[in-house]
């Protein structure tokens, strides 16, 4: 059994609640509001992104941005990310795609609107994303194009859609590893690695540490899938707010399939043990960085 | 009648012609080969991007930045601009939008491909666009960060999107000429728009002209909607690439149904004077763009 276990205690509780909230209060903030025309484009954008959501890659770029120094409020680049993010589940349940009524234990975006909204929200929060970035760091372009490049290059064709393309196209097909290897690199992995490369671009030490934090960028993202496989097969519908099994049901390539459930928490282990020997070397403010990343390797859901 | 003229001297006919193929070898160059993992994925964004189109929006890029004097390499910039009409058009041919078979002249990329894959080209398209402007830009960030900033807002929710979205919303409905303004004004004209401004920014020199140069986006956006929509009424479809009647058809919303085909002619004639008389204020090398302006209000398609 994958260890399962949310305990915190109650001060890194409070911390990871304060920064979920500064993100959330955010998002409100640079989003259009709901009754903006059109409003019910913007009510669909904010029914996605707005309610629900564990803000893990806004956290992430929050975290790392105080490792070092940062040089500008990271908010604004939490909720791009979160924009990206939201906006790839919109598109993942349409029918289309996954065919996914239940997202968070509500209906999905295109079953409470229609599906032409649900593609046009999806649409507006990609490029609202870009909008936020561009906005808000304008007065620090350098800073701005490097956040800009980060989440880009991670959400493209050769990242988080290349990694979804090649899921679709191998549902039902006989399990390569190195097939699912690629999906996970890329469906997953690469927006978390951006949210910690995005945050790390906040100050200029990080720099200096460019290769450790690439590599803790890979470690964290990999395990973050395979565990997300191990909460599919062992997790309840109720906790995780979508079917559990969906994944297994419709014959998508998963890591339990692959690697079975030993050697999936094996590879959760390895890539949490290499990441924790790069945060060893990179050093600066890690109190609630560090216990996050094993919150979220012990993560319910 | 509009007027339709589709002669422009040879000179001028050259000169369009080596921008546009300028554009399609950046295009080419830029773009993720089609045999790139995901191949499927890739072929998709090159079907609908590399093959056809007038590169209107990429032309005016390149003719804005060359009024004043440049100061980096505009067509990246045209590259990216063609890459959100591209991803637009995929993503209003699908069935839950506009449910079109045919875009110029050949099967939609839904129907080439499939909805999933249309679907996943077109998110890609639009992401590459940011892409493209955040790695060709980053030496000139001031300069990267204003050319993403009037892309991503001129394709956003409160622009590109925002007009789609009331189109299809106004489908069937009463002809209202507020409305009928608002879906122009956002769903055509702001990309039209974000090209001339794009173009006017690579220069210090516009900096002194901003309003004008709003302005003359403005006009140029509009007229073009309004001879988009005469066009559907009186040219044929070979010549158009798609079914003509199709937008009289399906009950959008159209300028000929709101201001009949003589009152749109004249909104087409007060807009292109307009843009006249601010190019005539504007000065700059003008020596291809007036002429193409001209060209293009009376396009044949």
């Amino acid at each position: 059994m994958v260890k399962v276990d949310i305990s915190m205690n109650s001060q890194l509780e409070k911390s990871i609640q304060q920064l979920k909230e500064s993100v959330e209060a955010s998002i409100d903030q640079l989003l259009p509001l709901s009754d903006q025309r059109p409003d019910n484009l913007h009510s669909s954008m904010r029914y996605s992104l707005c309610d629900g959501g564990k803000r893990v890659r806004g956290i992430l770029v929050l975290l790392c941005s105080k490792i070092f120094k940062a040089s500008a409020d990271p908010l604004p680049a939490a909720v791009a990310i979160e924009c990206i993010h939201a906006y790839s589940l919109i598109h993942d349940d349409l029918p289309a795609i996954d065919d996914s009524d239940i997202r968070r234990n509500k209906p999905s975006n295109h079953i409470a609107f229609n599906e032409a909204t649900a593609i046009l929200a999806g649409d507006a929060l990609l490029t609202e994303a870009f909008k936020i970035l561009s906005e808000n760091y304008k007065e620090n372009p350098e800073l701005g194009i490097r956040l800009i490049q980060e989440l880009a290059t991670a959400s493209s064709s050769l990242g988080m859609i290349g990694g979804q393309m090649e899921d679709i196209e191998n549902e039902g097909q006989a399990v390569v590893a190195s097939t699912l290897d690629f999906i996970h690199e890329n469906k997953t992995a690469k927006l978390i690695q951006a949210a910690i490369y995005m945050g790390f671009a906040f100050s200029e030490e990080s720099k200096r540490h460019s290769n450790e934090i690439r590599q803790l960028g890979y470690h964290i993202g990999m395990s973050f899938q395979y565990i997300d496989d191990l909460l599919d097969v062992q997790s309840d519908t109720e906790t995780l707010g979508k079917p559990t099994g969906s994944d297994s049901d419709s014959d998508k390539l998963t890591s339990v399939k692959v690697y079975g459930i030993e050697g999936t928490q094996k590879k959760v282990a390895e890539h949490t043990s290499q990441a924790e020997a790069l945060l060893d070397q990179l050093g600066g403010e890690q109190s609630i960085l560090r216990p996050y990343i094993q919150f979220l390797q012990n993560r319910l859901n």
